[in-house]
């Protein structure tokens, strides 16, 4: 498996983890796993692609705020539509400073702002609206649109597992339809394999009597982050993953789920230590980083064990899993 | 594709079966339909196996009450407890009446007994009692275990799709965790691939601190029928179905959903038409079968389409796809 990984320098990570790949696939192997149980699921922001300053959902939201904000104007006397609106730097600054915490509070309250936004609109309006945002609208720091914020070494992970008949997961503490417009096209995980948090929905017939799903504005429960992901894990998937991929504190409920049982398993947590190349924290992932070693879960050092951070080929939109 | 479908008779229904699949697989037909959007949904109690007299989760479900009530003497004064406990056939008699008029208000009552039942285990163990059930319990009528009252000829229609690479589903009013137990020894469907009804879990963790979910007492919405099958498809495939199988009131939102859209799309609607075979009765599927001209959906006769009813073949405990 020379040529798998190519964008990760040939340290102890990237051999452990093709050492891995190679026992359970290996029919030989005495760890070998079947098909059907060689199930990865992978956390998305801040492990598949940046989340800082904000994750990029939120950066979709707050277009979507301002919009709202822009044609409604009753909607702006309460928050987040008011802080938006009057472009309150103040307000948005403290959300970003308390999300840097680990206090989801201020985020909670532009997801509700976001999620009445986009309120009644039918799914597919929705998806065609996100992808327009991830193709088009750039980052600040690194002036590229945001789906090209995708980590290259992460891409070639997931292809190296598909390769070897791995059923790979995608499991976001954020909305699942958001990731769903990209997942193909940049991953070749079909959308059906992307779990995460997400709106209640209800059917509605348009003006043609045609059926249709209905976003709402209610939260559906639980929340697809920290102990909300094993339970979202059974419902889409059916079983246990032999192998877990995060990045924080949200993820450790998953990586525990899917490493503490009988057989080979694989816990794999992405350490942002690289602020030259992308960003340097620690925050939200303080108790993960802690628990890697008991749990004998391996840290991929950013720094040390990529080549290259970002995307280095262009995914071509609607590009479809075949 | 003459091989294909032994057990249907070579009727017009068989053959717009076999020209809807050959239609949307052959690349070099104007309605070619690519891989990732070729998905069908299969309805289960009904459409798969059968439902009467009462649904088979039912019959499982009163296995499970009636222990609880004899392990648990503080339940017996109240339903569904008190009724199977006592072995009241007079309230189970009118839950069955009811049921066969529509009113599920008695069913629902057994639901949550059976719910009940099973709060806080495992969804390992849960599976184990329910595959046990399922292999072994006997249909009063037909003197077999459960799992082989399946019918043949929907066996047949699943792997024909699958054989032209549809990602078929089943979509399921009653219990998920139930069905998947055998969807991939009776159909090659994998787990992830059933769609249903479920209570909400929870993440803990065992004496050991292993991961686990566990199951609780309290229904997820919304339920997976009626207006809640288009939303549970949505939120478990992210795609439109081209094909939807049903064979009742509660399938006519997925069958408007799959069929009502550009590009050819089959809607199916099993009749159940055969009371020396199966059973005769419309109840319940008044609505769907009035619609079924309208909206263009073919009625599959049970008496006229079909061979043979049941399960031919013994599948292998345990069996997977690969």
């Amino acid at each position: 498996m020379n040529d798998t990984l190519p964008s990760w320098n040939d340290t102890p990570t990237r051999q452990a983890i093709l050492a891995f790949i190679q026992a359970v696939s290996d029919p030989g192997s005495a760890h070998f796993v079947s098909p059907v149980e060689r199930i990865a699921t992978f956390d998305n922001d801040g492990t598949l692609w940046l989340e800082k300053p904000l994750y990029i959902q939120l950066q979709h939201g707050l277009h979507a705020i301002g919009k709202m904000a822009a044609e409604k104007p009753d909607v702006r006397d309460r928050q987040p539509f008011k802080a938006v609106y009057e472009r309150d730097m103040a307000w948005l600054g403290k959300v970003a400073e308390d999300f840097a915490r680990g206090d989801l509070g201020g985020v909670m309250t532009l997801a509700s702002g976001f999620a009445e936004a986009f309120d009644g609109m039918a799914v597919a309006a929705f998806e065609a609206d996100v992808l327009q945002f991830l193709s088009h609208a750039q980052d600040a720091r690194f002036q590229k649109p945001y789906k090209l914020l995708t980590y290259q070494p992460m891409v070639e992970l997931i292809h190296a597992l598909q390769d070897n008949s791995f059923q790979v997961y995608i499991t976001t503490g954020g909305g699942r339809d958001f990731v769903r417009t990209v997942c193909e096209e940049i991953y070749r995980i079909p959308r059906s394999m992307v779990i995460g948090s997400s709106v209640m929905f209800r059917y509605g017939e348009d003006a043609e009597g045609i059926a249709q799903v209905l976003r709402t504005k209610e939260f559906e429960q639980p929340i697809d982050d920290g102990p909300g992901k094993p339970v979202h894990i059974h419902r889409a998937v059916g079983r246990r993953p032999i192998m877990a991929v995060g990045n924080s504190d949200g993820d450790i409920h998953m990586l525990k789920y899917a490493t503490g049982h009988p057989g080979l398993t694989l816990g794999l947590l992405v350490h942002h230590d690289d602020a030259a190349r992308e960003y340097a924290y620690d925050d939200g992932a303080e108790k993960a980083l802690q628990l890697a070693a008991r749990e004998e879960w391996l840290v991929i050092s950013m720094k040390n064990d990529w080549k290259t951070v970002f995307l280095s080929t262009t995914p071509q939109e609607g590009e479809h899993v075949t």
